[in-house]
């Protein structure tokens, strides 16, 4: 499924792999714009916007239905993941079904890497879909929002930036996202920072610098990524311990220090608090976690004023 | 309950049972005047429309969902099925209390038969019931938008139809509201197929073709209704395996040919593929299932105009 | 955390208890004028407000809903209940996170006494919290209902009154609002019915007359409010049966004979008929309880545009 069309219009945004810088900035410049003097409430004005969750996701599901209503969109929402009367229903004939009701975008969320792909496939002309999350596939939106909180804090000079993602690289798509386009931004230097348990096989980390050393993975970085260490890899044998955890990857304030002195840190949400983060840097000065939030609502108002905007 | 008030104004919707002739062709030609042109987003401006489903139905609510927004209105969901918050309630002070914050439209689906009719005898004057689907007795927005289908792709001339429902008839709240329909615009023949099992008892088949042998049935016919089975009948022992009832009431391409060469296929959704609709008849040149979907927001929308809508 | 700021402005609606009396009737008399005339469906446009609830309540939410919506606001709705996502996030980052996405409104309802106001301790200046019900502490605009449908009926004088409230007050926070605002509007008696296991320690009471006897306790009241029953109380061994309960603190008509001829009884849903209350009582023509239902909706509309309307 191509994402961008001959004209070079984006129709659906699924992945950033591959998507053009220029269509990556253009995004970026539109969200900041809305962040700084808002957006016009008639762009999707009669337009509705489905959010089609196979997963459930509240926080992120939250965030889009905000920016469809500042938008001045209709939004309906279709939780996948527990309606009973979808049982036995493909995915498919699920999105076909709302299509039909007259819906032009959708934001989908998909348990299966490459799921939102192929049912953007399936849609018809003038039907838009948004990934919002597949498997550990891609988060297109997060890795714009981190992006462009970024960018409001170190300048658009990406080439100086020195960025460490650190966690379960493994089962992330927040990390492929923010790779891809760290890599279309031309970042000066990626670090990557997992327990070998946690760390994916084949291409995904070309390019990276690959360390289980924490401490020296921080040192001089000008941002950080800390990601969410879900409880279920404890359960999969992957980490041994929340303790373990914390002291070997887990981000104090002490070690903060070991960063640049502007060093920020980010964080997709929700945290665990005590385990990959701890109090004193979620809270801190350097930290850009809410920012990040507040950033979300704009990006994804970008993504859906390109897709569905009257121009 | 009486839908129909003395001056001949819809009061509720209630069952398609006895609304007269010229109520259900208004019905449809506006219906058929909103998915032609339109509809004004200012007739139900202000008007809170509330879905209250005593049973789950996702597809169905955003159907609604759709119609209400698309007039203007304001949706609000009550949950009822899973609401803990009603334990020990009846469904008419549940009712009565959302009435009573000034909601002025329901959109009721409940698990047994005849109980929206009843709920309707107990609001005040000014607010309408639509009746979503109770047991096994009415689904009249149903029978309503599969009339404009076959309107669409047929005409109006409902005497030269030849008419088969195929399936589940016992249980099926779809196949009585399309049955009404159908002996109101007088159908030239109207054909049921089902296993003994899952044929009603009384009256419902009056004036109907029944057979065993959907080959048979299949001949000539303009239309084929196929209706869902339900996985619980199995467990009930009306149905012996999906693998039986497939061979003996699944359509399939070939079975298809049987029809009238320009027969079209009708399906209330969700479908079980594979069960009672092959694959290639599901999504083949002769289905109308999206179109049904389609004419489902248009015909919610005709129905919420008529009832609340500003004259 | 000071609900209301130097200026003498509304910043939060927590409890009643301690509200300014003429912050109470400015609430309660804007809350008339809108039951009178309606409101001015600007006064929210462009605003969010998130109900926001930890704890589930169908009713109370889709109150706030309305009210939104009748005020031209934008709804989100954040199950934190039965949100599977934010597992092991804290309620404080949980509304922080929503609260980074523009969101300038919460209406908070948690199982804990005291939380919203901790949570009020934590927000931003600009966004404003509603308790809409905190453990047993308090639920403010349930209290204002009451207040208003009260006042509707009886006229100003509240020094005339005698209000009686039966059952289970120990753990209602409706009964605590009620107590609280009634001090305040100076209500010339205040008597409270409950076996001792279901009365409140401390000085929640004071000022009340305290009996066992609902006989007595009735003789020439003015107004009855009957709280709700929760079954788990028996569980917890604190009622015997809903037999017992209802023969001794159960309304029927008889026993209502005893309190003044224009006495009226008021309700805070969902009611258990025929243990606190029976039918002819609930639906007689001293009943109050809808009105309570439609100006709660008025309530809320006045708390609201207090706390984030234009001005």
């Amino acid at each position: 499924m191509n994402q961008v069309d001959e004209s070079g219009r984006l129709r659906h945004l699924l992945t950033l792999e591959g998507l053009p810088r220029e269509t990556l900035l253009h995004l970026l410049d539109h969200a900041q714009a809305i962040v700084e003097d808002g957006a016009d409430r008639s762009l999707l004005a009669g337009t509705a916007v489905c959010t089609l969750f196979f997963e459930p996701s509240t926080r992120t599901r939250l965030s889009f239905q905000r920016a469809v209503q500042r938008l001045g969109g209709d939004v309906l929402n279709f939780d996948a993941a527990t309606s009973s009367t979808t049982k036995g229903e493909t995915a498919r004939d699920t999105l076909k079904n709302v299509e039909a009701m007259g819906v032009r975008g959708f934001v989908v969320r998909h348990p299966q890497d490459g799921a939102v792909a192929e049912l953007a496939g399936d849609v018809d002309t003038g039907t838009a879909l948004v990934n919002a999350g597949d498997g550990r596939h891609a988060h297109p939106t997060q890795g714009l929002l981190d992006m462009l909180t970024l960018r409001q804090v170190k300048g658009g000079n990406f080439q100086g930036l020195k960025f460490l993602i650190v966690g379960d690289v493994k089962h992330s798509r927040v990390a492929r996202s923010d790779l891809h386009a760290l890599r279309t931004l031309g970042a000066g230097e990626i670090r990557i920072c997992a327990p070998d348990a946690l760390l994916p096989q084949g291409g995904t980390l070309a390019g990276c610098t690959v360390t289980q050393d924490f401490d020296a993975a921080l040192d001089g970085v000008d941002a950080v990524m800390m990601l969410r260490l879900q409880r279920e890899r404890m359960e999969e044998g992957l980490v041994a311990s929340l303790d373990d955890y914390h002291r070997d990857y887990g981000l104090s304030a002490t070690r903060l220090r070991r960063a640049a002195a502007d060093a920020v840190v980010l964080h997709p949400g929700p945290m665990n608090r005590g385990v990959e983060i701890d109090d004193d840097v979620a809270d801190g000065r350097q930290s850009l976690i809410l920012k990040q939030v507040s950033n979300g609502v704009a990006v994804r108002m970008a993504v859906l004023a390109a897709l569905l905007g009257r121009s």
